[in-house]
């Protein structure tokens, strides 16, 4: 049970679990912080927070508990706009898509990681973004990676498991490095090859035609070439590491294809697309 | 309105396009055609087709309108074994994805492109496959090309508009190249990408653990991978030309992403991102 729950970036991630998190009757109250003030007002109005400060330092006051959520980009900001205004024994923990990046910022604005931050990450999201685009059950049977370092104290860790747990997701624990792997495989990767292909038909002279013939598995593949770009591109540079290598093992396939292709060799072909398909369907599995 | 329909191949789409004429009442007649006699039979079962023959040859006997789903490799064996057996004024269609190919094949055959043979393609599917697949709704408001020639009789291809547009189908009509180069940027390279992402993923050490931590933007962006893999081959053969352009298109897009990610070019990567969420959010809509 939280007392006091500050949400820095009170959107669609920090907006969920503020209200996944109240219908579980886990929190007291809830207090929210981010740069604009109209989604603040909304955020009230639709009851996810009770009140809310603009500046970080007002807003984490007498929080037993502290959640980041905002853009990769502006976590070592945030750290060092709350860093003097925790309250004794306030645990911190943040929703960042790397985890690499986040605890280097720690460390960083910190001078050393504090014993009471535990780096997380919800795998959930859509790709809306905003107050208005949350809700409580965006958590519900989903996985949440902590990552908890040496000098992490185990009870704050636990304390943020539970938390995840009051919100039906299923925690479990990594390595910083492994995550960031994990990640750029599942996710990040695939949102670049979206983003890529998108923009791509849309340099074709007649990408206005071309789009008007698209169907439902190219609205699927596509779907996350409309998510949040800022929040993007600051995990294409947070993770720049682990996608650079996914990325050039993805290349060495996609030039694999292209030969096949151009040298018609169907048999190839077959043996790669029966692959995937038996990978996705046992590992996907029957939920398409 | 049709007195006898032959559909040969009657699996995703040549059995939604049965169950779709038969409820908009534009056939009479039925007849299935097909290598699997267990799927013809569970046809039958179904209510999809009236009655079968495994032979091309006596299915088309009496036909006054034949659709041929097969996959695009065996189109050219399926013209050699109707050719001879057509009732006169038949109207011959198809639902290839590629429209070359089928061209090419349909005149190496009959020796010259038969004026009642309306090339077509609807644009509409699942990653299913086979008759249990099929729904007389599939067609409903989407998009269906006849790629009609200068020798085509445009009574025919008006009849195959029409059995299209019975079904609730948007029918247009498009030069050949024009659609194989359509349908190379919306659906084969996005399949060929899709395929070679969990292909690539599939090959990693630890891929196990890392389908693990697949979430709901994965899944949709790889459900096309999950596709019929002959029918892939079939298509990326069939339209190796257009395809391999497009592939090519997209590799220098993802080498100039892969040096952003790299030389952490943040702008750059934001442009690329805000001008593909716009152009996805433009053309495909609100419906996500």
């Amino acid at each position: 049970m939280i007392q006091q729950l500050t949400v820095i970036g009170v959107g669609l991630i920090g907006g969920s679990l503020a209200r996944a998190l109240r219908r579980a009757g886990f929190v007291g109250e809830v207090v929210g912080c981010g740069r604009s003030l109209g989604n603040l007002q909304r955020a009230r109005e639709l009851g996810v927070i009770d009140r809310y400060h603009q500046d970080p330092a007002q807003a984490v006051a007498g929080a037993d508990l502290v959640f980041i959520a905002v853009p990769l980009g502006a976590m070592a900001a945030t750290f060092a706009s709350i860093r003097d205004h925790l309250a004794p024994g306030a645990i911190l923990t943040d929703g960042g898509s790397v985890k690499g990046s986040v605890v280097a910022d720690a460390r960083q604005v910190f001078g050393r990681l504090p014993p009471r931050f535990v780096p997380g990450h919800p795998i959930a999201g859509t790709e809306q973004s905003g107050v208005e685009a949350s809700f409580a059950e965006l958590y519900r049977n989903r996985r949440v990676i902590l990552t908890p370092l040496p000098e992490t104290d185990p009870v704050a860790t636990a304390q943020v498991q539970a938390m995840w747990e009051a919100c039906g997701a299923e925690v479990t624990q990594m390595a910083v490095d492994h995550h960031d792997e994990v990640l750029a495989a599942t996710s990040h990767l695939p949102h670049l090859l979206a983003y890529g292909l998108v923009d791509s038909l849309a340099r074709l002279r007649e990408n206005d035609e071309i789009f008007r013939y698209a169907a439902g598995g190219f609205r699927d593949f596509t779907r996350i070439a409309s998510s949040h770009p800022i929040m993007w591109r600051d995990i294409c540079l947070a993770n720049r590491e682990a996608l650079g290598q996914m990325l050039a093992r993805f290349q060495r396939e996609l030039a694999e294809l292209a030969a096949d292709v151009e040298g018609g060799d169907g048999e190839a072909l077959l043996a790669v697309f029966e692959r995937a398909k038996a990978a996705r369907d046992r590992y996907v599995g029957s939920q398409g």
